[in-house]
């Protein structure tokens, strides 16, 4: 497939918000504009857009097409339409904390100004300054990540925590990049990461169009292609990481970091400063169940009878003795985490 | 879907051997009818029929396919015609021991013959007996493992080992069946088991169709179930096991099985002795390489890009020390597997 070298997962382009829609990959790279904030909450909603750095600078797009296309003429009710466009586009993911802080930076820059306008401007540069550090902070993680790396090793990764879950770059996949660009050989293992396929439908496209050697498994095989000594390292993304160390990502994460303890094999989570929530604790964070359909089909086909019972979380919970070290923009977080994430954001 | 009561997945009739095609379900419920030995070997090799106990019986209806279509004259000529049968049906599925424990027994009654006539009734009147004693042994196996259970519990169960996996009843699914039917109450959790999702389009069809409580989770939800206190025991069957307690089953067992341990959740086989190889080491064991296409995608839709690498094992091997018991028709063994095991064949 033919697509551009500055592949952009979200974008702000002439007062619209322009996405890839992620549902249509790897078959077609169909690109979606959108005019109100209730369209990207429904983007969000649908995985149009995932991955928690990307919603969480969508989130904040979302917001500035809620200021520029509200015909507020007061600071107080531009402020009211924040809020309700803040209230609706939260409520969409509610385990990634990305995007309440995303919502919560481009509202802060609002309650700054002292007039409509300025306020209108405020929120839509906000946005604009988080994409573009979004990436920065990508390139600095993978900096920080690819040392971690050796040469000719094989990294294996769970559901896609690429370019297409941020801005561009991508974590996990930015310390792929970054140790490909230091000049190592890497070759991936994805997993399918069922039930909506990320690793299959993103990461598999993403590494295919960059020319680094993947190779897909089904989430099946993990336990085997460990024990058959086929993996070096290990490397997800996040959607939130507490104080704690505990990390909460997609569903399967838990079960890829126990294998990969038992075989001895370090276990890294990449994820930018934003991905913290230091305030909660494990019983505070809700887990997602989404829908039966995604588990009792695969696309249009059917795989389940008819009103069969399902268990369907978004995310689970890694405790943190299964993790080797935490990579961000500022350094790689070792255990025990609660000291060494203190220390991050000392 | 509307499926008859006595539902049997493989059968001879009139001289043809009758099968459900398992690759329409659950969709349809369509039987297909067999009159040579290499349309039995195609159905075993395209999954028509799988599970390791039912197509040791396939395997043996081949044969006996094999011998009644042979125009040999002598038992020389007769034998040599069984030996090319048993060759090509062997080749199918190199792992699954019951498949070689079949055919080699038809072979057995055959090579007792005098004549070639009688050598044609003996390879017949063999592998009918076997698929009788196939549901005697089931149901004696889920007697044997139904005081495991407690009223009440929720079993985790990996691929189908159900009735859709033997002629009927089941060898996992027949300690669940076994243990209602002893008036307990219980649940069950079906992984979905990609690549060829036997779980979603089996276990979880012929579990409803017995009315029993059976909810569907993606294979990624495995550690979250556990985690979450969702899981009482595991069971699980098995293609082959060996002298020392390595189990061959479904890729995606050994990451069970693993979990289990981890949550401290009793993990149980439920096999006849006819899945026991007593004379290979885990170095004799091949695991079949399955093709790219049931990874990158299913039915139709294609999920994956074209031309990703994939690794796609048949089986995995669960060691040992994650398995706390193993239930065949001749009793339970425990560990030190090597004795108990040994004790079973005594």
């Amino acid at each position: 497939m033919d697509i551009p070298q500055d592949l952009k997962t979200v974008e702000w382009r002439d007062g619209r918000v322009v996405m890839i829609d992620q549902t249509r990959l790897p078959g077609e790279l169909v690109f979606v504009e959108y005019e109100t904030y209730g369209q990207v909450a429904d983007a969000i909603r649908n995985l149009v857009i995932r991955g928690a750095p990307a919603i969480g600078v969508a989130g904040a797009f979302g917001l500035a097409l809620a200021a520029s296309r509200s015909t507020a003429g007061t600071v107080d009710s531009l402020m009211a339409d924040l809020c309700t466009a803040r209230d609706e586009l939260l409520g969409t993911r509610p385990t990634a904390v990305n995007l309440k802080w995303g919502l919560e930076r481009a509202l802060a820059a609002a309650e700054k100004c002292t007039d409509a306008d300025s306020m209108r401007r405020a929120v839509v540069d906000e946005s604009l300054a988080m994409a573009e550090e979004d990436v920065k902070t990508n390139k600095e993680m993978g900096k920080n990540g690819s040392g971690l790396i050796g040469d000719g090793e094989t990294v294996m990764t769970h559901c896609n925590a690429g370019a297409l879950a941020t801005v561009s770059y991508g974590t996990a996949l930015g310390v792929i990049r970054a140790t490909r660009e230091a000049g190592k050989n890497i070759r991936v293992i994805a997993t399918e990461t069922r039930p909506v396929q990320q690793g299959s439908r993103l990461t598999a496209f993403e590494l295919m169009h960059d020319g680094i050697d993947v190779r897909l498994i089904p989430d099946t095989a993990v336990g085997y292609s460990m024990a058959q000594g086929l993996v070096d390292k290990v490397v997800v993304g996040a959607d939130r990481i507490l104080g704690t160390g505990h990390v909460y990502n997609k569903i399967g994460t838990y079960q890829v970091a126990a294998m990969a303890a038992r075989h001895g094999i370090p276990f890294y989570v990449a994820a930018p400063l934003s991905t913290f929530d230091l305030d909660s604790g494990p019983e505070d964070v809700v887990i997602e169940q989404r829908k039966a359909a995604e588990v009792t089909g695969i696309g249009d086909s059917m795989t389940a009878p008819d009103g069969v019972g399902v268990i369907n979380p978004a995310f689970d919970v890694t405790p943190p003795e299964l993790i080797s070290g935490i990579i961000t923009e500022k350094g790689v977080a070792a255990p025990p985490f609660k000291e060494s994430i203190r220390a991050l954001f000392g």
